[in-house]
């Protein structure tokens, strides 16, 4: 029996902060450690090219997206990772699936629907601010998916509907053409606590209350003072359960260092010094990573052979999966 | 000074019939063989995929239509002739572009326009029946024009509003990125007389009154002998202008021969014989090319040879250009 298959979709957006590690990329990165599937990771740039119409700001957030993942111990020699613009078997499935796509699937999806409301509520035109890459995203997102015979999503909540349309695109397709593509299903960490922020709301670049993952030294100590804590005296007992001080520093320590965290908090610590304690872990964590990064991002060519290797293995197992699609809609000899 | 580039997208629709060829086929001929300019010509396959989803009419209708432009006269040696399902470039162009095109242009393309408003006419959801591909459709005839820095579009009527739509994308991504697509010009055959069908409205197949290109000797001569005619009697004098047996004879006739044919008009001629006439002046010129057609048929693999030496000249011209957009939206290293 041949091994599962997993594909994790990065998408390049800004600064990676603690909230997208903690929540989506050291949970990705257990999965790739565990070996038992095939696992493929992809920098989904030309996602990014419906929002990001900036040349330096494009280029920047794919290196250094892809950066971050390896800096943060994702091993290219274990897993397949690639960039989606190195791949170009995925935009030609897009268009054969888009073919077999109801225009009404795309009107029904999350992302579109949510422009589109907005729009008629400000009064001005439906589609306003709405391009066509935007609009057919899922439809490439399904050729990303079904290109691979993925078995296992691993997507956040707001994706779960696209992978649904992925697999009711397979699902329309094997019915026409025969049986062609495996269904895939999500998997959604449901696990993951929601990591607070500087001000304590979810850390989110849209409240502007993250904190970045490789900051200097000096800002990330900074930053982390900035954490909103309430005015419970120096000495007394805390509760670790409700302080974001305490959620953030188990995602970085050891079991024994967190059991002595607790104990801290119980028989009471300033939230100066939880502060400190908190920066001295995360910095130790990340020090290592941070240096890696600044390496990668500092001969880029290395980044681009990585992701070269990747899109070579990637596209050895496409390309015949595209050939038999082509055949099947009658494109043989 | 480099030729004028001159794109030609041949759709590959049910059997071709003296009206594609009058009005389409030898014009576009005429066009190659005038020599002044680079030429290519393609079969839209992937456009054909909105509408046909049966895998042996996809492939059928594909190869018969490339049989019958090489039979017809196309040089694959003077032109490059090439499928657009054998160059990937196109589709990965078609991708780029969505990101730059409004989802408002697509919604008041022509032909998307008016499926939505039979839609609702008839009651129905406005998008019943349109899929992903039909409503993109534009989108992809951009990237078939603009990677290739077509000066020029030869065109029906009915398609002066994509080549538009294309100069529209190609406006968008220059000013965005700098000036890097050519804006493409559509041209528009004026000249051509509407072809008469066997009932004396426009050939068409939605009409069933066609005469296709390549049956046999007896069919056509069956298919012409129901040409509609008035009940002058046949010795009488009749007005070759409004004659659709002679407007069908001037396309394939030699000038002496349409002078004679037009005598002959004016002195009185039977229906029977002028129809026995142009009977004869198209199988003339018809007999080679059926046998030409029949032969290509019957060794698909020739066809498949032409078109895939086509397809590798086409991507050489493609490569480079792709390489540059893809560098001008930030995909440099």
């Amino acid at each position: 029996m041949s091994k599962e298959i997993v594909l994790t979709g990065i998408k390049p957006t800004g600064k990676v902060h603690l909230g997208n590690y903690i929540g989506a990329i050291k949970p990705a990165l257990q999965l790739a450690g565990a070996g038992d599937c095939t696992s493929l990771y992809f920098i989904a740039d030309y996602h990014g090219l419906t929002f990001i119409q900036d040349r330096e700001e494009f280029n920047h957030l794919s290196y250094s997206i892809a950066g971050t993942w390896l800096a943060l111990g994702l091993d290219p020699d274990r897993v397949i990772f690639y960039r989606q613009s190195d791949v170009p078997e995925i935009f030609e499935l897009s268009w054969i699936l888009a073919c077999l796509t109801s225009k009404g699937l795309m009107n029904r999806a999350h992302a579109y629907k949510a422009i589109h409301e907005q729009n008629i509520q400000l009064g001005v035109d439906a589609d306003t601010g709405v391009n066509m890459g935007l609009f057919t995203y899922p439809v490439l997102m399904a050729a990303d998916i079904l290109l691979f015979q993925s078995d296992k999503v691993p997507v956040g909540k707001d994706q779960i509907q696209h992978v649904e349309i992925a697999r009711d695109i397979a699902e329309g397709f094997n019915r026409i053409y025969g049986d062609t593509f495996k269904l895939p299903d999500y998997m959604v960490d449901e696990s993951t606590a929601v990591i607070p922020g500087l001000d304590g709301r979810k850390m989110s670049k849209s409240y502007n209350n993250t904190i970045p993952l490789f900051e200097t030294p000096e800002n990330l100590k900074k930053l982390i003072s900035k954490i909103k804590t309430d005015s419970t005296p120096p000495q007394e007992p805390k509760d670790p359960d409700t302080s974001n001080i305490f959620l953030l520093y188990k995602e970085f320590a050891a079991p024994a260092q967190v059991q002595d965290f607790r104990n801290q908090y119980l028989s009471g610590i300033s939230w100066g010094e939880a502060k400190q304690e908190l920066f001295q872990v995360i910095n130790a964590a990340l020090e290592e990573p941070r240096k890696k990064y600044h390496e990668l991002m500092a001969e880029p060519e290395q980044i681009d052979a990585i992701l070269c290797e990747g899109a070579r293995k990637a596209r050895a197992l496409a390309a015949p999966l595209l050939a038999q699609v082509k055949s099947r809609i009658g494109r043989y000899k």
